[in-house]
């Protein structure tokens, strides 16, 4: 579903008989003399500056969060923006490795143009990936002590998104099959739901506790089928709202952006120390997610100068999906994945074959005037463009980022409103 | 370090412009005839009898182990015999893929012969990777408790063992250079020495606690600082005691029994519940270890019509590493690595660059006479060629997994003497 933009495998009947490159042979290749445009700073420094003031505003100045816990939350901020400027740096290494091994694709929505006829690099998501692991790791010895209750459920957490990112990876590099890569994901969820020593009931909404006749109801293992279904959800719905520059990184950093603001709203309310715990972990993932796709984001943004890969959407599907499930708000998180959830449910058609599929569901582009028209592939791109007119593709993205932060807005108003009344 | 069997990027100075392939036209691709030579089930099962029966019949019939704990280490040994046909039936598929991505590499050691004409698929370990996790992540639903103690140590083992996954496979796919290489798996391993919760005390020698004036010296840190260095040498000495058809994977299914057996007979002779727990805790790692690595064995053992790539070597290694530190039984595991370390001894002048060192470290191949031959190289594989003279790939892997098995049977006899005079 993802790799809309690479190209069809040429018309040659035989593969190349180019073998994987040794590295002490490759000093003297042409590859050495590739420079990738420099990354978009200033774009990301507008972006990062609306994003994240909000979240660190209320961190540091209107609530009264305990010093020790504010502490930790800027120590893994800081490790965070370390690994921000550690990616900005590896990516274009990464890009001159990867294309080295031929990974690398035709930007699509650019096809006709000159730009369309430049190799991008592919699958930068794996330094991300790698970047995020390690400063997630490195950050357990400023946090964790050995006996921490929470010190099972975040290497549980590190095992997950560990092996999302490794079969993220060797779909890249394989391409697995479609029905193959749905499934992946719930195997990697698995040592999630293992650990998640949780709360498995659901708060009956009020309204309806007079015909229930409960307040609260156990699932039990259902309500693990459910986080095991989120995460599947979550990982596979950011790899389909996909195919513009930057959307697959927009979406995620803003979805980020409302989880922090969300979980310190959420400390600063309460004063049961469990509860700060569930949201303080969900920050201690999420800052290191946000500041290293930031830095993917300075080379993905329009016009993209490397690919993200479904190394990269799958990761960051499913850290968000542990998050939401270790830190208690998946429903909430269901809430900021309602551009996601539209997608979805526009996809369903096409993707359980009573419509016909297409190798690409991307909008039709016209290199004359540099607009992306819709087509009526069931795309949230392309019911977008067909409802509100042919756009650019950078312009396109922007309009799906703020539909995205509209969102997730309009689930905080939701929860202002009905907290009391439903819960 | 590995790569022994990749030939040297051929001289055109422009990388081909063959894109990433698209995975629904790939049915019409000639790759789709290609068939790899059938497993050679027979000598694996000869090996497997010879390496498994032993741990077994200690198992079930000598030690009289309680019976809860036997039926875990038989569900676990049911899921990895599960485990090794899914590896089994998932390699050739693997080898498509592999071999449509252009990872593969000619036999050096079968140069100037038909045989090294062959393209051979590369990186197979990936398979045995991943079919290893899944067999570890489901086992964990029958034998821990959310609140079980191992749960945390046991995902620690599992983020710790992904991500070394993950970074061989990158170093597969990408070529890192080996500086690079050797200080990843120092990372890979930081979220179990996070976990680690056993004791950071070494017990002094009798002979020397006159000497020293202590029976038991608390390490602290530095005993983190030595586990972690027995990370980085386990996964990097199995991948530099390579380059023969069969030895990556035969030194580890060799020192894979000899841990089963150690485990077994630790837990036979102890009345000690957490001591139990810590050597069935290391059966339940190694056993699908043992399995999956068996059923890509079939593929490798001489002639190999796959390799293994570092994907295999540093999960192997970590592997066993996990096991050692978490098992408590490190100083055990050093002595079933002697070959390795001689291996990495005679290496060090090369490694360090005292001595020139070449691309590849490989014994000379003679195509007439189909034998080996020692060079001044400084490996094990050489040296052993020189002292005992010429010999055939295949027999001279099977003289080295022999010496293997010595080394763990010495090891054993020393437990045997040294017990209770030396500790």
């Amino acid at each position: 579903m993802a790799r809309r933009k690479r190209p069809s495998r040429t018309s040659k009947p035989d593969p190349p008989s180019e073998p994987i490159s040794e590295q002490n042979t490759t000093r003297n290749t042409p590859d050495d003399v590739f420079h990738l445009s420099p990354p978009k700073l200033g774009t990301i420094f507008v972006i990062s500056t609306l994003l994240c003031s909000l979240h660190l505003y209320l961190l540091c100045f209107h609530y009264n969060v305990e010093t020790e816990l504010r502490s930790s939350i800027l120590i893994n901020a800081g490790l965070s923006f370390v690994g921000f400027f550690v990616t900005l740096k590896m990516i274009p290494v990464a890009a001159r490795y990867v294309l080295r091994r031929n990974m690398f694709g035709f930007d699509i929505n650019k096809r006709g143009t000159p730009q369309g006829e430049i190799k991008v690099p592919e699958s930068l998501g794996i330094v991300v990936g790698v970047v995020f692991l390690i400063v997630a790791i490195i950050f357990q010895y400023f946090n964790f002590t050995e006996d921490s209750n929470w010190l099972v459920e975040y290497n549980a957490a590190l095992a997950s998104i560990c092996f999302m990112i490794l079969l993220g990876f060797v779909d890249d590099v394989l391409d697995v099959p479609w029905r193959v890569k749905l499934a992946l994901p719930s195997f990697a969820t698995l040592p999630l739901l293992m650990a998640y020593a949780g709360h498995t009931t659901i708060v009956i909404p009020k309204p309806l506790v007079g015909y229930v006749g409960l307040e609260v109801l156990d699932l039990g293992r259902i309500y693990k089928l459910y986080m095991g279904l989120l995460a599947v959800f979550c990982t596979n719905s950011i790899n389909i709202h996909a195919g513009l520059n930057g959307l697959e990184i927009g979406q995620t950093v803003v979805t980020a952006a409302a989880i922090l603001i969300h979980n310190v709203m959420q400390i600063g309310s309460s004063t049961d120390p469990e509860y700060h715990q569930a949201h303080a972990f969900s920050i201690y993932l999420t800052q290191p997610l946000m500041a290293t796709s930031l830095a993917l984001l300075a080379f993905n943004w329009y016009p993209s100068s490397v690919f993200v890969g479904d190394t990269y959407t799958v990761f960051a599907g499913m850290t968000m999906a542990v998050v939401g499930i270790l830190g208690h708000f998946s429903e909430t998180l269901l809430i900021f994945f309602v551009p996601q959830i539209l997608n979805f449910v526009l996809s369903v058609p096409q993707l359980v074959g009573i419509v016909k599929c297409p190798r690409h569901r991307l909008p039709r582009f016209d290199p004359a005037t540099g607009l992306l028209t819709g087509t009526k592939d069931g795309t949230l791109v392309n019911v977008y463009l067909r409802l509100f007119g042919p756009k650019s593709e950078k312009s396109l993205c922007i309009h799906l980022l703020v539909f995205q932060a509209l969102a997730c807005a309009f689930c905080f108003v939701l929860r202002y409103f009905l907290a009391g009344w439903y819960k």
